[in-house]
């Protein structure tokens, strides 16, 4: 028996998950009971890390005992250091996204990784917490060696953000860049199903280990459809230059039907939760990049609602996430690294959801070709 | 609106496909419009190579034009070299299934390949050619570092199938070893949908460039719920060890109701033509293992009429392939990756597939956890 679905699988319910969920309409996110805009502005990333892949958030005392654990697993393993700078420069374009996926897919072999089928829950936590600490780390060193500086050791005593920063720029942050990073950091830690979930979780069914899935679902982010380039949005202010070509830039975009990289999300039919919190972090900081990135939010709504009534556009998250991260001194090439970084996280914690489940995803395709057998014709 | 559909998306079809097609019920299934084992018995790898990608069994000519443009792709580019000795010593058992999706990623980064999204036809095909031709070479040379030897370069005057063979032994085979493995890889281009062809797809489907696919494939097919570990065969026919012990050993199997390996498969509910291809195949050399593999095969199948009246049990393609394989002197570590080799050209031609459709796969999840929001906890 066979059921045909929408092609894209759109609106396919193929799993139940306790993780996280999209109310789109309503502009509203979760990981699992709380409002994600809730927990960035409340929590740490540590915090939010342990409630994804543990279930709960931390009492003190599990924060503690969390970080001890996962700070370990910051430092690159002896076996995979010399793979690093040969990785770093076999990118396309200076960009660690393709190497990370390299470097991840290598980090489980290095580890000796086993099956998530062979693994019992707490084995499997064991390394999704290995993948998720340590991809910060090959993404600055891959970044740096890429550009001929010496990767810098990660600092111990230093947060998940600040030392992502620290390992990235060599500086200990300023403590508000760490929380602004911090803050958007924890806001992609997920967000509901999408395409490189879906694909963590397809390669966790089959029993395969963690880094296959992460680095499957690292390959799947990135696709050009499956959106995310934060720098995209910066690459639109830049073009427009000086707030007093905005006018023209907008209404000929406009007027030509043409995208505005940085406006419009596939799910949301409000305010993106996560531009509100980000515009906010941006106006904190102030600045001309700011005042400018403001101005055309403001205008690009006013021509839409002019020239198209009643189509609604709203800043997506790319658009004040290149802001904040320009502003707290992230190369644009680190970007959707950065991203990444945030959202093995949530990738893992849909793995480990998956393997608890066991039962391999293996959909079915009609054959539409010429009906065989056809004899095979001799040479 | 969402459609609730069964887990494991069993049944479910997700898309319409030229490439292949398994009919359980008959033990049949094909390439395109031609059946997969006469295909097998009548041409040669880079026929059906062809046929996959470019939709066509190639005339005289068209076979001499692919064969002069995919032996260059044969070698591994320069820039790649120097990270295959630190690969092939990372991975965990020696078999370089793990180190070669690494490889492989790491390839399409070497080469600076492009998303899918941005590339026309015939630079997918590209692309495509390069991974499925350079993967035999990764694999032979990672498996030969990972055991002290130097690699093999390939050689241009031997056919896809003695090409692997010679890489991975360093000697020119047997022609009748190196047209069973042909025949053998074959037979494993493609089968059906399944869930590495599926996440290759489901990554495709992002617009990710094709390494990330292959790469995603290569994590699912590592997968022990995939199935397909043809020396596992092998293995029980060593543990059973001499005839006299067959029968014991079997009827205390079946009375367990242990699965033995080598026999039964989730979709045909007759023989797998690809165990009876196979079986003739090792009928063809004959020897000591072929004759106690034969033996074994029919004490089950005895044994089990008698246990367990009315259920059938076939050998599958595990069986006589590792049978094969073993006489064609592959070591066991590389039953697996010469079936990934095979099966990358089948993963192939279902990303070019996807890729000309540009509709990302995005599914929908239910979430079944505690309602929110929640207001999150002071700490």
């Amino acid at each position: 028996m066979t059921i045909d679905v929408p092609k894209g699988l759109k609106g396919v319910v193929v799993t139940e998950t306790y993780l996280s969920d999209v109310r789109g309409r309503e502009g509203f996110y979760h990981y699992r009971q709380y409002s994600a805009i809730e927990l960035a502005e409340k929590r740490t990333f540590e915090d939010v890390w342990h409630l994804m892949l543990l279930g709960t958030l931390p009492s003190e005392e599990e924060r503690e005992r969390f970080i001890e654990r996962t700070i370990p697993l910051r430092r690159v393993p002896g076996a995979l250091r010399p793979l690093l700078p040969a990785l770093a420069t076999s990118g396309r374009d200076g960009g660690p996204l393709d190497n990370v996926r390299s470097a991840v897919s290598a980090a489980g072999a290095v580890r000796g990784m086993r099956p998530l089928y062979d693994l019992d829950p707490g084995q499997r936590l064991d390394d999704a917490l290995f993948v998720s600490a340590l991809t910060p780390t090959l993404l600055t060193a891959l970044y740096r060696l890429a550009h001929g500086l010496e990767p810098v050791e990660p600092r111990d005593d230093l947060t998940y953000a600040s030392n992502y920063l620290y390992m990235l720029t060599g500086q200990v942050p300023d403590p508000a860049h760490a929380r602004a990073i911090e803050r958007y950091l924890i806001s992609t830690v997920d967000h509901g199903f999408n395409a490189s979930t879906f694909t963590a979780r397809v390669i966790a069914s089959t029993g395969a280990d963690l880094a296959s899935c992460v680095a499957g679902a690292l390959g799947a982010l990135s696709g050009p459809l499956h959106g995310g380039a934060p720098s995209r949005a910066l690459e639109t202010l830049d073009e427009i230059g000086t707030p007093d070509r905005i006018d023209t830039w907008v209404r000929d975009r406009v007027l030509a039907g043409d995208r505005i990289m940085g406006f419009g999300h596939p799910v949301y039919r409000t305010e993106d939760p996560r531009s509100r919190m980000l515009s906010g972090i941006a106006k904190g900081f102030g600045g001309g990049l700011v005042d400018f990135a403001h101005e055309v939010e403001r205008r690009v709504v006013d021509i839409l609602a002019e020239l198209k009534p009643g189509r609604e556009l709203h800043t997506n998250v790319e658009f004040y996430a290149g802001v904040v991260m320009e502003i707290c001194g992230i190369p644009r090439s680190m970007f959707t690294p950065t991203f990444a970084a945030a959202r093995t996280v949530g990738w893992s914690a849909n793995i480990l959801e998956q393997a608890a489940d066991s039962k391999i995803i293996r959909p079915s395709a009609r054959y539409a070709g010429e009906a065989p057998p056809q004899p095979v014709p001799a040479v």
